[in-house]
């Protein structure tokens, strides 16, 4: 059974270790964030256009495109429904893609991030609708998000999630967990929405490592190395203050400047990388381990917390901002790293359970950003 | 031929990569400092007394006693002259000196530093005095320094050189290379001075790693791994700032730290410690090479600068201080690390060849302490 109207919701996530390692084939460990979502409606439409509703974006005027102006004549005859493990990146598909968007859109300013959301939208739809029979082709869609842009806390990968999982019920791939609430059938339905929203993370980052798709799809806790995910049931729940620094940063030059540093001190640089490899094992260990002093998991976490920071630090990626928020946060014997890529963005910081909060009351800056 | 009179000096030392983690026989890379030094005055005196004085150490009367009240019956005859590489330390004979010192001093009160500076003045003086036969006896001693007590800077083996270098002359078991300047006879008699300073060493820190009595002894730059001292000629004169935080620590409680976090977590620890070494070995190496681009050489160095401290940092024993004596030199486009055993203590900031202290002026705080 087909509805005419779903909404998805998908979360952002924060890396707790191993980032910029991972992508030298480390194991990172992400978590989803329960409270920043991004949340899509799909409407379907008696007329043939797709609408796109981004007001979180700033885009003034929805998107509207008739059905027809897709190239689905690039799509290749994709065997979707049983799940292929190496979808092939359609290059070609995308700048034609791209050209519609820019001819498209005379009557208002685009801007980049708007762009890029407009790209991967339309990649998955030409991509789903190709092979469809159902009865969707226009639609109306109006995503909205709490997640900040840019601040590594997964905003575009919870975008593709729901722009992926929605498709894919509109065309039939997938049905609704109301529908078919079989475990086994549930976790290829939740295969093939993390198999397209890496498509669409593709589009808008090139090259992602999968990481943030998969944390988005599943929930919880996982484990990622070298391209393969686990989810992991901790028997513990974790607490973590999120502090945005808002100092922009730029993802492809810090990841770009590891690498240079990897490639002029390999002796020294390799090391620090298993050394971060070993924080995100060490924690694997112990939140799949029966600890019962919490005091003493915590102790546990906030060693590997000190130890992530300075270690991301001597990679070179950390940021005055960043350390600003480690030395307020030590004021009240809370410790903290950087999450993400650095050079800004978030921090991170352990919350133990007890009433700290009702200990000493934390002074915000009037402005809310640390510099 | 045996004088009656004479100026020992020795250099104070900067640990430049590897502190903390030479302990756990990792290399570390030591520099003598050429400003910051102690001077030592011998005077032979026509009575049998020992003067002491200790005017930086804000002894107000000095340390007097007969060299009658000294337990020689508690030195074994001791091979000195052969230069035995294994030096017993006299335990006993220590206790009891310090019961000379402790009874002998009821008119002025004594910290505990001026004590160990008796304690070890003594402990040497009744060790090497036993089996000579030369016509010192009594002396008069005055110590001066300009070294900061406590600071990681290598005062207490300066000191130790000092009176190591000064009673050896005396009691003519060296000879003043102004009248044995033989290479061989001098590389001779450096290694009985080190040898005796690091007795002094122990007197006042225990047990002590071997690197600053042997950069007093030596001077240069050394290279420390597992008590196997290698000094080296490098091509390349380096320049570093070095900034007192005036933030006292505790050495041996850091070192304690530092054990505790490997004993607990040694798959990280291990291999950050495995960092460290590789950056003194990696330094060591651009030292001995013939590196023409000045600018390519310093801009290593500052990578490795920057790494040490940050890996220091993840061992825990860094200083909010610290990292404010980086933010400010950074400002200045200089990296910084901290020196020695950290938790406050010094800093070194490598100075560019250039003037760049012409470009931009620096400030100081007017207490010239950095909190």
């Amino acid at each position: 059974m087909s509805l005419d109207r779903y909404i998805i919701s998908a979360p952002g996530k924060v890396i707790l270790f191993g980032e910029h390692a991972v992508v030298h084939g480390k194991t990172a460990i992400a978590g989803s964030l329960d409270g920043l979502r991004t949340y899509a409606l799909f409407e379907k439409r008696i007329d043939e256009y797709l609408e796109l509703n981004l007001p979180d974006l700033g885009l003034q005027q929805a998107f509207l495109w008739p059905t027809s102006v897709l190239p689905y004549n690039l799509v290749n005859n994709i065997e979707t429904k049983d799940g292929p493990q190496n979808l092939q990146f359609n290059d070609i598909l995308l700048q034609k893609i791209k050209s519609i968007v820019s001819n498209g859109q005379d009557n208002q300013e685009i801007n980049n991030i708007q762009q890029i959301a407009a790209f991967t939208f339309l990649y998955l739809y030409t991509c789903l609708k190709n092979n469809s029979q159902t009865s969707w082709n226009g639609m109306t869609i109006c995503v909205r998000s709490n997640l900040p842009i840019g601040s590594g806390l997964g905003s575009s990968a919870s975008y593709s999630v729901c722009l992926a999982t929605g498709l894919l019920l509109a065309f039939g791939y997938i049905s609704s967990p109301y529908e078919n609430n079989e475990k086994q059938e549930i976790k290829k339905m939740s295969e093939l929405i993390n198999l397209w929203a890496y498509q669409a993370e593709k589009v808008i980052h090139g090259t992602p490592s999968g990481v943030d798709n998969s944390v988005a799809t599943y929930g919880g806790v996982i484990v990622f190395t070298n391209g393969v995910i686990q989810n992991i049931r901790g028997t513990q729940s974790l607490r973590f203050l999120l502090t945005n620094t808002k100092v922009p940063r730029h993802t492809k030059t810090l990841v770009e400047n590891v690498r240079t540093r990897l490639e002029n001190f390999p002796k020294i640089v390799n090391l620090i990388l298993d050394a971060i490899h070993g924080i995100s094992e060490s924690f694997k260990e112990i939140l799949e381990k029966e600890i019962n002093d919490d005091q003493e998991l915590c102790t546990k976490i906030e060693g590997f917390i000190d130890m992530g920071h300075h270690l991301l630090n001597s990679l070179g990626v950390g940021h005055p901002s960043l350390d600003k928020v480690r030395e307020i946060a030590a004021q009240y014997d809370l410790h903290t790293k950087l999450t993400g890529a650095g050079g800004g963005g978030c921090a991170i910081t352990l919350i133990r359970n007890g009433n700290f909060f009702l200990k000493k009351k934390i002074h915000y800056n009037t402005n809310n950003t640390i510099q």
